[in-house]
């Protein structure tokens, strides 16, 4: 396995672009292979046993492009697919929940940790177990919030709708007393400021993205995979693919990325 | 071709079964065999491309069940995918978009239009050209509304957060004088006490579902494959498959259709 390999990073969409960003800025020599499968997108209503069959096919695209390690920049994926899929393929793989959870302990002064997910990444308990499997004393407080990624969607993230939505989301998790909030959804540091009015600012918000870039670089240290720096004056281009719509992909990635995509591909993941 | 044989609906998911339900009642002699694809939901955000390829699975998938005619029970798939479809097989195929549109050509007495749809369907541009095709005096105005089917799918039907969206997305379509209104999407006649209040009574709404079974129905006298009326003390036993989260669509149906479901099959769709 060459140093020089990129890493491939996947989402059911375009939400794990936040994750992606955050390893351009933390390790700016890798090269970053994405994928959104935007045609099936969403996977946080769906089941373990089709997530899992979509990112089998989705592992074995990557494959194809020969990529070093793979990043699953989607909580729904990595809660319900990371555990079985790391058994079966020979590179190394990690996800956003166990670096985002790792930190919520971290951070937690009063032992109360808070998460807002999908559906499916509350239901899988994920969160929750790994918390717990790091200190048993802690308490953990789950809700799923549906509305919030087709808020994100709809552009409305300063929208007080959204917020009247957030604030019912979030009663429940406010009478608990947490003192930290895992933003357990790619979609969700978008919403920061909105969930931090909401939440009060003795509520500290986790954004497992940073942390999950922390987690890549030591990985990559660790397995001496590390890219080279990349010369003066050169840059390294990333890959872009999605399952459906590049066009809408593009403009969504051009809002939330630090320069301009200009070529996004088609790929046609149930070939896979 | 047996005028025994079933009657195949499908839709992206749970919406269809609006449709379903009003062929039950319509001709209840008929069995349905219906497919939601629920490991794909939804449509209304994905390309024509895409969607043309999922439908020719779904077809592909009800003809090895045999059935003597397709209804595409959901507007996005008709907008986008029925006029290629109808030329690449040879059992009658009807979809939801042009009864729609029919019963609204006949119903608006100003002229003036309005559809409320996916942005897919919108931007198909079909029911405006289907419209115009029929009487090219007509205007017609069409209103994307993205946030309608998560808001029904959280169970917000009568929901002020839901009737505030719903005034923002149709303040455009009140300013045309509108006097006829489709419901262009399968999830939105569950909303149509709060849309019917937010257009005002002056509005006729229209629901494609009801026109789509009397078409239907025509289609099958037409063709002398209006099955036998069943045997008194008998009924008819309708089949459900979807590509997803069986429970999860057993509890929705059992909310809509007058009866419940009993045994949801999983059908791997992609293998079709």
């Amino acid at each position: 396995m060459s140093n020089q390999a990129p890493i491939g990073v996947f989402d059911s969409g375009v939400g794990g672009l936040t994750v992606a960003r955050e390893i351009m800025r933390q390790i700016p020599d890798e090269k970053i292979i994405y994928f959104g499968d935007t045609a099936r997108v969403p996977y946080g209503s769906k089941s373990q046993f089709t997530i899992i069959r979509f990112v089998r096919q989705i592992v074995r695209f990557l494959e194809t492009r020969d990529v070093k390690a793979i990043v699953v920049a989607c909580n729904t994926a990595s809660a319900y697919a990371l555990e079985t899929i790391e058994r079966e393929i020979h590179i190394p793989i990690i996800g956003v929940v166990k670096p985002g959870a790792r930190t919520a302990v971290a951070a937690t002064e009063n032992g109360r940790i808070g998460v807002i997910a999908t559906d499916a990444t509350i239901r899988s308990g994920m969160y929750t177990r790994y918390i717990l499997s790091l200190n048993p004393d802690l308490a953990v407080y789950g809700k799923a919030c549906p509305l919030f990624v087709p808020l994100v969607e709809e552009g409305m993230l300063h929208d007080h709708v959204t917020e009247e939505i957030a604030n019912r989301y979030l009663d429940e998790l406010k009478k608990q007393d947490i003192d930290t909030l895992i933003l357990g959804c790619t979609h969700y540091p978008l919403l920061r400021s909105l969930i931090g009015r909401c939440m009060g600012i003795s509520v500290q918000l986790v954004n497992p993205a940073y942390e999950t870039a922390v987690s890549l670089r030591e990985l990559l240290q660790e397995k001496h995979l590390l890219a080279d720096p990349v010369p003066e004056g050169e840059t390294v281009h990333h890959e872009f693919y999605v399952s459906d719509g590049a066009e809408k992909f593009e403009i969504f990635a051009n809002s939330i990325l630090p320069y301009d995509i200009r070529k996004t591909q088609v790929v046609d993941i149930e070939a896979f």
